[in-house]
């Protein structure tokens, strides 16, 4: 492999290293690790069959070859999905910047304060945006944001009816992904026009748009009365920036707000990703799915952020999860969060402002001309009766470089943005077949819903107006946190490798990044055809038959494979198949997935070696045969183990009339070596943002395409637009999910080729068991599978030593920090332990330098353990030390400043120091806060 | 002015914070106070003519449509002009990174720790290289380097001879560049075919090409043989990427090496900015021209790094200078560094290789076709005759997408780079009308002289070869660092303001990065539409006739319009004039440029005000009236003052026949307001990175446009390719100097218009006035004009506290990094000062905590000086504090820990910290060691 070969740059360990390594493990070559550590029942000994890798510079320019088959028109769709300008300094310094992009979620907080305030700005931003009490940290768009408000207002209301009302003038793909997600749930989705059709007597929830699809907006205050009356809970899916000028769902009455972010300069990406959001009035808030971001305060008693209520989260909370929604959309909330900084609330009103006034402007030149046009008031959006035409219309517009919305054969819906000039307008008149005369006129929105209440009034969104100011807060910002631009994060089962540069650039291309989800196909030629490889691409890397990209998050992923498998058994006629068998080992999120889908969990025991305990699977299916739906698996296993009874569970589930669900999460230890559609599975979803190189943006994006074999591809997710929906169901409310990151694995893929991608897998491995190898004799390493090996990750046994010493885990996780990494994974799957995953992009230096630390820790447990250090107050338990905290005046601590501040050759100069010491989570959660603090509070 | 103008994005203080700053300095506008401010017989009263202000969307849309109209070919035209592929992580983090670009010159070591480390790389890369012992910071570009090496060669000569040979097979850009700079000079350049004609009896010098611009590798050992017996030094100009395969100069004796270092990776950018590069043998270090980073330590006895023997500096030796080049092309030499670091030695070798094995290639084919082909022995290119067909099959590869080199009429040049592919070598023979066939040849590189010698053996060219170990490093160096990004950089004279975004983003575009400065013309009119408006616009601003953008730094548009100067006296028959008057506060850059430009420097007397002395001004013209060429001044005067005699000053030296230079130093407090082409003046040369928004890029690149009245414009800079040269002066090696990135200044003003020009400038004198007025009561402010107000910089003397209490402002500068600010400028233009320039970029808040430092400081100082501290153990004598230091175990100091640590409220969570506390510079010009030292000496 030379260094022309991407492969060579995105492994980390040269050949002298590997050798080194191998040597440490007692294997001589990793074709020898491999064969000893993969059980042959499902190794696969094939050549992928992939095009030969191109060299960065190649996969570049076959990617601006497929750009160049997109069309950038200009968009005046609507749907939610709207032109925006991405301020520069926020697109150069955020999205494009590693310092931002390849941070993980903020589980460990102290290293996260600079996301975390960015996040808590985003959840300001929506609750005084929408009025009402608490906002989320951001859902994964506007279409799951509203089905997570649905079921919220299941929980909540006190009516038993199973009911739920949406408004016609929804956003269809929201009405898809609402019903989709209501029919295993046994929730009655009717859609009325609520203006004119009588509600039910009695349901559990309304759903509202605000301003319609149409663009009409109407005074929705009655009806959320009529709806309290019957105690059901009213949505309002909102537009962020009509909401500068309207009056606010809160204000309104409303329970819950949905919607999207963004136009607030984040770009469609032919769908995403972007940030949902979700806000609920006071009362609800701990029922909020999904992160959520709040105010607590560390060891010194200033204030600190972490997430807020953990344990109503699906990692805790299992099968009696609400949600499955796991990541979020932070780097894309982030940005939009940013935009509301940059521009401060002046700024947002005129944005709204010019953007409303193009769409009056519009409006009456059309009505000037002739044509009919329906709404009274409207926002951005106008819906225009062009009887027999409109077809005709949006062709000629599409002509002149417009896209527009065709609603049906009389009517076309134009929608203006931030981004629509003068010309726009022309263009739009000219397809019209209209010869109207632009100039001023008349605001159309309705007085008596005008807002008048103040938003934004922090300062921060009245202090980084200049695009200097505004640097120097997000360069402020992200030097509060750790991330891989710094340093291993050796996350077990969450594969934090390289993001190349090289996978990151084309995102930014406007040819990927400004495409309408529903533009037409004729301009989408290119994004397509890359989708299409990239699906068979890894369909070839799983040995699966038929991939879907749309589930824009691993979580969604899951709950579209068992929704196939569901879909799969109804087909056949064995509807009552709903038993889903899940593993005591698994994510937390396959349970809360599996009742999702109208399963009901059983759960399967482990052994004493930590895998599926085969007898208790016996058990289990013998007593459930008839309804048996689904075992769900991890594989290797959550335990870091390629278990070898994996084919025999296959066949026993299959023998019952089950199908397999393998969770992708793990397939990092696999590419190359073991094809789950080859040994037995029937379903995965693969998380792009692990094994195939979407950055982890600090808490999401992820995509999680759903695989399938072939019996059950005819189940995988449709078109959210109606008209294609075709009893598949709508998973993400676009047809392709978060296109606009697709050529981020596409680039992965077309660069590593089959032995890159074989020889990664194998260095992952390796490098597991190299970590495994040299922290045995200082930590047991809990399980192992084939001859003692583990797979692409391993866990450490603190248990002994936190039963003897009372150091815990948390300790240690806090104590790398002063060391200068991120902790591995904390006390998942088994409390009491660590998960480290290295990964093969890290080097064999920082492998040891991770090794070397943890050894001194060791050390440093052994000295707490032998009474050196008093329990209460040793470098553990004080960890992570700040600057501020060593160098203060006083020192009252049983152990040197240089022992808390540079343990075991921490480099001094290039040191990073964390913002916050230990962070109270319990006190934040008992007095919660979740948007940003007045500035006194950093006072003293 | 709304958000959506770039104006209030790029000024700092909004309208209330405005109103403030008026009321503190006591005038009720803007305009009231530049009427009170600026000498109304400058003033002018007129609206700038320039296009409306584009929105930064617009902006980008028009660059994007003049983009398009350049070509991007596969260049094979060579002349040290090569295609390369920038490693994407290279690009993002430091091209496309803020902290890199925003970073000012390294005057203050301790907070550039980062990039002085990269230009050491930079150093022993071209140290490793050349087989030479010393290398500096890099040179404006390859025919720059060369003029140096020759007035380098004619110091260190002891021959006596005036003459210099060329070798006829040198580029002939540098042939024409050297030319251009002997003339006044005096020395006398004969470009001999040097293989074959006789060398000169005497000369004191010889330049050679390696390889020659034919593509020939010759033995060039026996010509510095010659060379030597007579006295004469010999220049190698020496490609660094054949290097690795061929024996280097330093092995066969040359003194000097010059060159490019371009092709690491570094875009051609239609001529630049890239870094050139001047290596020297052992004893002539202390020769060398330009900056050197040099190793030495700080005040714990750590190795640190710092610009070394700044004595020889024009800044220090003004006349007596023996160049008068300043900026270096840092960032551009940070790039070409890395790119080393991340190839290795073996990279690069294997880059090499696989050029050479290209041109061998098409050699090989072009032979087997019947076309003659000249060398035997060649690295990357080759010179093919056709008789009387050259422009024909130039013709026929520009066809197919290709650029050849037309040599002559008979003869084509093709040059290979590691972006050649088969699909080029098989376009190019179709050119030549051959039909080859690809395959295996043997190397045609001269097996003599084969390089025998290792290189780039430090580890730091070992270690970072994975992209997460490179984008980790880069992360790593630039944390060291403090640019714009952390805070203020108030730099008298340096106008260290906003470089935005939207500015820099189209630099990286491949129509504009990947454009060959010798492309046909059809391929560039989007290039030369673009040269042509800014140029327009600069004319417009600054009232002159017309404008060169040739000149990539300021020293050099100094040298082209001092020889614009000297031309039109010797066109009107007055070459007798030589002397050039310069006041005593002149830029010592200044006097070097006259000098170089074989000029008399006469200095001319400052008053007690700090303003020319007319006094003097009247006895030194009377004295040189026939003799008197020129008079350069400063304006508003480098003491930051409008002069009120400026007028006056003009019109005595042109009534004596001279002409008058106006240095563009400090333009940005004229823009709008008065424009020096209107008052008097006949040339001033425009520095586009302090006015016009070009970052410093931490020392580079600079752009110097010459700008001159009607008179002047037949003498400006011509095309340094010869056929073009008309008499004209090379002043850069390419036609447009730096044009890569001319988008800046373009995108600028097109988005700032005539009323955000002109308010920024507005601003910028309000800003400065500001800060005089908040700090006068703490620190005299040395100048002042009308009514006491400064113009858009203000002196702080602190002379008298110095010797009251022995405070140095160098003491001022290192604690001003404890309060989280880089220094102002130091002792320039009068010792024990400190010149304060804020720029309209910084907002109230930061102007704020900047006066608050200083008024902190000065009660600091006032500690000191009451014996509350010891004068040799205090904050300001112990600064800047390191966390090492404030953390240490031990705390000897007569002042607490915080006191050093946490001065006047600086925000402890994102304090930056200097990787070093103060260094001791003299230590490292005494022991000078100037590159890369082991990693032994960071230990302990």
């Amino acid at each position: 492999m030379t260094a022309e070969q991407f492969a060579a740059r995105h492994i980390g360990p040269e050949p002298a290293d590997e050798r080194r390594m191998l040597e440490a493990v007692g294997y001589g070559s990793i074709d020898e690790l491999m064969d000893a550590a993969i059980p042959e029942v499902i190794r696969w000994h094939g050549t992928l069959d992939l095009p030969e890798p191109a060299t960065e510079h190649d996969a570049i320019a076959e990617l601006r070859a497929l750009a160049a088959r997109n069309t950038v028109a200009v968009s005046m769709i609507g749907l939610g999905y709207h032109g925006t300008h991405t301020p520069a300094v926020i697109r150069r310094n955020v999205l494009e910047n590693p310092a931002w992009y390849t941070a993980y979620t903020p589980y460990q907080p102290e290293i996260s304060q600079g996301r975390l305030e960015a996040l808590l700005n985003f959840q300001t931003m929506v609750t005084d945006l929408t009025g009402l009490a608490t906002a989320n940290a951001s859902m994964l768009d506007e279409g799951t944001a509203a089905a997570e408000a649905m079921t919220l207002a299941r929980r909540a209301s006190k009516s038993r009816s199973p009911v739920y009302v949406v408004d016609a003038d929804a956003l269809p793909q929201t009405v898809a992904v609402i019903t989709s997600r209501a029919e295993p749930l046994g929730i009655d989705v009717r859609v009325l026009d609520v203006e004119r059709d009588e509600l039910p007597a009695e349901f559990f929830g309304l759903h509202l748009q605000y301003p319609g699809a149409s663009g009409a907006v109407r005074d929705h205050a009655p009806l959320v009365e009529a709806a309290h009356a019957v105690g059901a809970l009213v949505t309002v899916a909102a537009d962020l920036l009509a909401l500068t000028l309207l009056r606010p769902p809160g204000e309104i009455g409303a329970d819950i707000a949905a919607g999207t972010t963004q136009r607030f300069g984040v770009p469609m990406g032919f769908g995403g990703p972007h940030a949902g959001y979700l806000a609920v009035r006071a009362g609800l808030e701990r029922m909020l799915p999904g992160r959520l971001v709040g105010v607590s305060r560390d060891a010194d008693g200033n204030p600190a952020y972490r997430l807020a209520l953990q344990t109503r989260e699906q990692h805790i909370r299992r099968e009696r999860a609400t949600s499955n929604i796991c990541t979020a959309q932070v780097l894309l909330a982030v940005m939009a969060g940013m935009y509301a900084v940059y521009h401060g609330p002046d700024g947002l009103r005129a944005v709204a402002a010019r953007t409303h006034e193009m769409a009056a402007r519009l409006a009456a030149g059309l009505r000037a001309g002739g044509v009919a046009v329906a709404e009274v008031a409207f926002f951005d959006t106008v819906t225009a009766t062009v009887p027999g035409r409109a077809a005709q219309v949006v062709a000629a517009a599409a002509q002149r470089g417009v896209n527009l919305r065709l609603v049906d054969a009389d009517r076309v819906g134009v929608s203006c943005d931030e981004t629509t000039t003068p010309a726009h307008l022309a263009a739009v008149w000219a397809a019209f077949g209209v010869d109207a005369v632009d100039g001023a006129v008349d605001a159309a929105l309705p007085t008596g819903l005008a807002r008048t209440s103040e938003f934004l009034t922090h300062p921060v969104f009245r202090s980084h107006h200049s695009e200097t100011a505004m640097l120097r807060y997000l360069r402020r910002l992200s030097d509060f946190d750790y991330a891989l631009d710094r340093g291993m994060i050796p996350l077990g089962s969450c594969t934090m490798k390289l993001n190349a540069t090289t996978e990151m650039e084309p995102v930014s291309w406007a040819e990927f990044a400004h495409v309408h989800p529903f533009a037409p196909a004729a301009q989408t030629a290119g994004y397509r055809e890359m989708i299409a490889q990239l699906e068979g691409w890894l369909a070839e890397v799983t040995g699966y038959d038929a991939v879907s990209v749309q589930p824009n998050a691993g979580s969604q992923g899951e709950l579209a494979g068992l929704l196939a498998i569901r879909a799969y058994h109804r087909d056949r006629g064995e509807g009552h198949r709903d038993v889903c068998l899940i593993p005591s080992s698994a994510h937390g999120t396959n349970a809360a997935s599996a009742v999702m889908a109208g399963m009901r969990v059983v759960v399967v025991g482990c052994d004493a070696d930590g895998n599926v305990d085969l007898v208790d699977l016996d058990t289990k299916i013998d007593k459930h045969r008839d309804a048996l739906a689904a075992i769900m698996v991890t594989y290797p296993s959550t335990h870091g183990v390629y278990e070898t009874g994996i084919a025999s569970l296959c066949a026993k589930v299959h023998d019952a009339g089950g199908q397999v669900y393998v969770d992708g999460a793990n397939l990092n230890a696999l590419v190359g070596f073991a094809k789950p559609g080859r040994f037995g599975a029937d379903v995965s979803h693969l998380n792009l943002h692990k094994t195939f190189c979407i950055p982890h943006g600090g808490g999401g994006p992820g995509v999680g395409p759903v695989a399938v074999r072939a019996h059950l591809a005819p189940f995988l997710p449709g078109d959210p637009l109606g008209a294609h929906v075709d009893g598949r169901p709508a998973i993400s409310a676009a047809p392709y999910g978060s296109a606009g990151i697709l050529p981020i694995p596409w680039a992965y893929l077309r660069m590593m080729g089959a032995a890159g991608l074989t020889r990664a897998t194998g260095v992952a491995v390796l490098a597991a068991n190299y970590v495994a190898a040299r922290l045995r004799q200082h930590y047991p390493v809990l399980y192992a599978g084939n001859k003692g090996l583990v797979a692409h990750e391993c866990i450490l046994d603190l248990r002994p030593l936190t039963k003897a010493t009372g150091v815990s885990v948390d300790d240690v996780a806090k104590r790398l920090i002063d060391y200068g990494f991120h902790a591995p994974t904390m006390s998942f799957p088994v409390a009491g332990t660590l998960m480290v995953e290295p990964t093969e992009s890290e080097d064999l230096a920082e492998l040891d330098r991770f090794c070397d630390a943890m050894i001194a820790i060791r050390a440093e447990i052994d000295k707490v353990g032998a009474g050196e250090w008093p329990a209460g107050d040793n470098p553990l338990a004080n960890a992570p030390h700040t600057a501020a905290m060593v160098s203060g005046d006083e020192w009252p601590h049983a152990y040197p400043r240089s022992v808390g501040a540079y343990p075991g050759g921490v480099d001094r100069a290039g040191k990073y120091w964390p913002p916050v010491r230990r962070i109270d989570g319990a006190y934040g959660d008992r007095n919660l806060v979740c948007s940003c603090p007045a500035p006194e509070a950093f006072e003293g």
